[in-house]
């Protein structure tokens, strides 16, 4: 681990990149590389051997932090010494605990090599919300789901839903894919069926659904669910029946449940 | 529904009461009121007919929102027009939109007539999180789960807690608890079954337990479970087993899924 100077000008080249890729889905993905913060999801990282190219820590948080982040062997990882000025600067929190860290993307492999014959996933399309999207990754993560397919949702590396996925990120494998019909198109070839979840007393009770073999399920937007074309291109539609108003089940929740009941066909 | 002149200053004493009703739990006890904020939780309310005794709009959300309210018939409540200025001021999100309520609380039943034979309840036992409390109000209400009893946890008439229950705080039979104990005895009264949720592989995995009759899952504190003595009170120990890191799973996602297994058994 190689320490270098301390920064303290908001004008240093690496706190411009930071705050970029911070803020803009546009720099992440040109640059291949996204931020962590807090000691949490940093020591996740770590502990999981994310390709981490840098740890920003403000002079307070080395004192508390430094020993321990000693104990990482990484080679090709340094560690920038930032005011605490700089560290509320860039903190996208209100009480920063400040530690940063710069990750790389891990490669994006081809569909066709991510579905795989007989395995359970879960497909987010244009599902918005960055704290549902992280809450489903790290549940996905806990359950047992072999993938999460995120197709024109909310940006997996954003900072919210990295936070969110509480270091589940690291571990789920996920894939950002810009066309639902080559998706489709996947699991079509590996027999995977698909199935759309909807809010429709008529649509099958998911207490009565066979998932056995591959199956994917589709997650659509908060408001609005899945649109008609791409419910229509499921094998599938299934429902969770619901007592309440039928606002009552967050979609991380719904997407929680069908992911337990997914799992018990293996 | 009666309007009021319009409030300009801070010390007006509806103000400093709406004040104290947001921060602090004590006052909220002792008055027995406590708040809304939002468009949503705010119509949610009047349409679930909860005895609201004054609604605050600002002049903004006036013109967009009072031919709306007109609607509801609410003879004892009052609206108060506020300065947007104000209407920050009392907010507690960053984008205020300028609707704001006091509620009555509902009168606290005693235990004895809560609990009910053959029903399936939850009980929340130093769970801290409002987002938590929130969540589980939310699904509890989805499923149809009976009733929620809170013991040593977060205030349910917090605002965040209000919230994030999305109306479904209106609908759920719910219940504040001090002693825990007697929560025990009211369920041994009905015949209700006890149910610790621990992290533990050697508990009942949640996959074969039998919750048939009455039962009631007790869920502990998100950092530390339950103690030792609340779940050996307790006639069964239960668990979600778990394929990823033991974090992976929230606590409200855990009590989801357990909720949709206790309603299984009906």
């Amino acid at each position: 681990m190689k320490y270098g100077e301390i920064i303290t000008s908001r004008n240093n080249p690496l706190i411009k990149l930071y705050r970029k890729l911070s803020s803009s889905k546009k720099e992440r993905s040109s640059l291949k590389m996204f931020v962590l913060e807090g000691v949490r999801i940093v020591f996740d990282a770590l502990k999981e051997n994310a390709p981490l190219c840098r740890i920003f820590i403000t002079e307070s948080a080395c004192l508390r932090y430094s020993s321990e982040l000693e104990r990482y062997e990484a080679d090709n990882m340094a560690v920038t010494v930032i005011s605490d000025e700089l560290g509320s600067y860039i903190s996208s929190t209100e009480q920063p605990q400040g530690i940063f860290a710069q990750c790389r993307m891990p490669e994006q492999i081809s569909l066709d090599s991510f579905v795989k014959k007989d395995k359970k996933y879960i497909v987010l399309y244009k599902l918005q919300d960055p704290g549902n999207a992280g809450m489903i990754i790290r549940t996905a993560d806990a359950l047992g789901i072999d993938g999460v397919i995120f197709s024109e949702s909310c940006d997996v590396f954003s900072p919210k839903v990295i936070r969110s996925t509480m270091g589940s990120v690291f571990r789920l494998p996920l894939l950002q894919a810009a066309d639902i019909n080559e998706v489709f198109e996947s699991f079509a070839v590996c027999g995977i069926r698909t199935y759309a979840s909807v809010i429709d007393k008529d649509a099958e009770d998911i207490k009565s659904a066979d998932f056995s073999g591959g199956a994917a399920v589709l997650i659509g937007n908060e408001g609005n669910g899945l649109p008609e074309d791409i419910s229509e291109s499921c094998i599938g539609r299934i429902t969770i029946k619901m007592h309440g108003n039928i606002d009552s089940l967050n979609a991380a929740m719904a997407t929680g449940i069908i992911m337990w009941e997914l799992k018990k066909f293996e």
